[in-house]
């Protein structure tokens, strides 16, 4: 390929500056001009609902909101871009800058409910609200693929779950949704970069253009293409069986690769019936213990509607990286406190609760969560002498430091499928309704 | 802040290669290893239906593919992770890997239907088959949003419009929404990247929180938001006036910019009301030229909707981002042609047409168009005594080489906007239905 005349602007930079809506700049600017950027300010992430009537949203993106605040520098890059519109004096502070602030916030893997401070963002003004749109976009994306996972891992109930969507996402949102559908309990991804940045299991065998690429004069042969696919990945891979007859395509696949076939793929017809029928089929030709993958155009849904067919293996694109209908978790970012005055927006509809916040958890001692507490940050959590109260913010960023020992993506793997299993059982119904638990909010 | 542990993770590499599915590579390594990687292929893009009875689709991205086969090259950091599942033979070939075949497309701009072979991908199956997830999941994101923000611009009747939805998108594919917004007719971005990379023009001036900070002990104080804003931006910003009461903060927007403010923005409520509201408050007061900016959850039919009320400008943001309800565009990349032959999967509900194809637009000669007719690639196009024929694909790769003067963004939004012109005026319904024109297949 020849001279790549724009590549500069296709490579991602290592800066995060830029990934940012202009007034965030202009209200610094005027800010730092009348001196109220200095004043010390909370901001606060959170959902006012949640989509679809979901029953819970599961917090996903943290480590990667931290990372990209590290990365949050002004290089001359970017300063080149922001000086056509701001003045010397901004320009000169946002050289320097870097956020010193402090960071609490929900762990990743932990469910949220309307009104949760998912994330607590304090400095002066100044520092905070350059981070807005970045921490937003992060959060929102990825909060609401992990959602959306969520719901198909325990429509699965425990059958294996492979994210296959990457075709259906921007190219670098693929990633995240990989790194999303991982922690919230998928077992596999088709994303090599997932495979690299974030140690995914990865998965895939094959597709419809390799059967086909084994066309001749003579006509389709899915027997080469068989045969080729055994001879380099083995018998213990996945063919898939439906790009001619699946009934054809399953008796040539056992011939080929005999009763120890690791497993056929069908991506194409009424699923729940033809795993039914091939079942029958491998049974019948010895292959008991050959895996039977569906995929195609499958959601929580439809993933649930499979649970009494012999499946083995769901392959999700689609639906997984578009969040199955909430592509977005709706989540904002709010001044709730200045100089220790609580403040608020009061037009319609768009009312929110001012001060700093932090927020427990309480379950039953049988583990069943009951209900969620909001309260004033820094005042003691209300307290239950039948309930057991789990604190749910953690310190993050102190001084512009990263916490150390903060959860990685394993641990939040495994958070959230205990948070799960905490959820009384009308939470886990993949129906609309109310959240699965109410939230209080003390003052 | 700290050490970034991770920070190698979250850094985009420059090589596309890994933004890929794992299958692709298998399926390349098998082929390599029975001989039939070499067998010269044809891949085509289309699109079985448009999304939700859209009347057409915009084809974006096409750019951005470029440059990504581009950079679509094995580095050692890149074959360490392919190399846990590949062979040697397959490594020291992905080692020596650039794309070296053609492509043809419909330029960036252009408007699809569904069949509508939008790339043709030639080369050996090897070289082309690698692309695949790629290639589509930058149509599939960029061709979504800028189907549902040519539908923005068209309701917005020539208003202008203000991409704004960065923060409900992940952060790169915010860019990515940003640029097909403004190839779609969209007059401006929050998105400073897209600024950055795509020389879009920037737009946004402060939010509710700017306005927050003014509080005091005594209370809040808007009047001092606006002096501070308009002190550092001049009378021709636009002021937020929602934030406590809309008639209230105009009129303190006045008293505070007088009468050539240069806009006043309303972010909740009703939307329609208040435009109308606070136009004949503005008049009154003698701003007659401020301008009335509306955003919160406009899409389309909103926008449409408020075609009769006195509004200037619409900001747009989560349904531009999320494709407003459709967001990824369906495209799929298939293996048409082996060797000379035809190939076609037959299973149900997804089969498709064998062949390498090219395709026409037929227009009246008052430049309405009729239909899109799809042919065999290399064959004269049918031509037609009353109607004017357009070729619908350029070459845009030989030999691996981009082809010199491809059109660039601003041709793109040039093209689309004279695409729209040229639709039947049912196809320009906001309504669900057929596509605009019907699509012919001949052999």
């Amino acid at each position: 390929m020849g001279a790549v005349t724009n590549s500069e602007w296709s490579v991602p930079a290592t800066s995060t500056a830029l990934l940012t809506d202009q007034y965030e700049l202009t209200m610094l600017a005027a800010a730092l001009a009348d001196g109220s950027g200095h004043r010390r300010c909370s901001f606060e992430v959170f959902a006012r609902k949640l989509p679809n009537g979901r029953r819970y949203g599961v917090v996903a993106g943290v480590e990667r909101v931290l990372d990209a605040i590290a990365r949050f520098r002004f290089g001359e890059p970017e300063l080149a871009i922001v000086s056509r519109f701001l003045d010397d004096d901004t320009i000169a502070w946002l050289r320097d800058y870097r956020f010193g602030g402090d960071v609490d916030g929900y762990r990743e893997g932990e469910l949220y409910f309307p009104g949760s401070p998912i994330l607590s963002v304090r400095g002066t003004f100044a520092e905070c609200v350059l981070l807005e749109t970045l921490i937003l976009s992060i959060l929102n994306h990825d909060s609401a693929i992990a959602s959306a996972a969520a719901r198909m891992v325990g429509a699965a109930g425990g059958r294996k779950l492979i994210e296959m969507g990457s075709r259906r996402a921007h190219e670098e949102a693929a990633v995240a949704c990989s790194r999303a559908a991982y922690l919230a309990g998928f077992d596999a991804t088709s994303n090599l970069e997932a495979v690299r940045r974030y140690g995914a299991p990865g998965a895939g065998t094959s597709a419809h253009a390799y059967t086909l690429l084994h066309t001749t004069a003579a006509g389709p042969d899915e027997a080469a293409a068989f045969r080729g696919q055994i001879a380099h990945l083995g018998v213990g891979t996945t063919l898939l069986v439906d790009t001619y007859d699946i009934t054809e395509g399953v008796r040539t696949a056992i011939e080929v690769a005999g009763p120890e076939l690791g497993g056929v793929r069908i991506d194409s017809g009424d699923l729940g019936v033809w795993a039914r029928q091939v079942r029958a089929q491998l049974d019948s030709l010895g292959a008991v213990n050959t895996k039977i993958v569906v995929s195609g155009d499958l959601d929580e849904y439809a993933i649930a509607a499979l649970r009494a067919e012999p499946v083995d293996t769901y392959g999700v694109g689609t639906s997984l990286v578009t969040g199955s209908g909430a592509p977005t978790a709706g989540m904002v970012y709010k001044l709730v406190e200045v100089d220790g005055l609580p403040v608020a927006k009061r037009s319609s509809h768009k009312a929110s609760r001012g001060g700093t916040k932090s927020a427990i958890r309480l379950a039953r001692p049988t583990g069943t969560i009951v209900e969620e507490v909001v309260h004033p940050m820094g005042s003691p959590a209300p307290e239950s002498a039948e309930l057991v109260g789990r604190p749910l913010m953690v310190p993050m960023v102190r001084g512009g430091e990263r916490a150390p020992d903060l959860p990685g993506l394993t641990d939040a793997r495994d958070l959230l499928a205990a948070n799960l299993v905490s959820l009384p059982w009308e939470g886990l119904k993949l129906s609309n309704g109310e959240a699965a638990v109410p939230t209080r909010f003390v003052d």
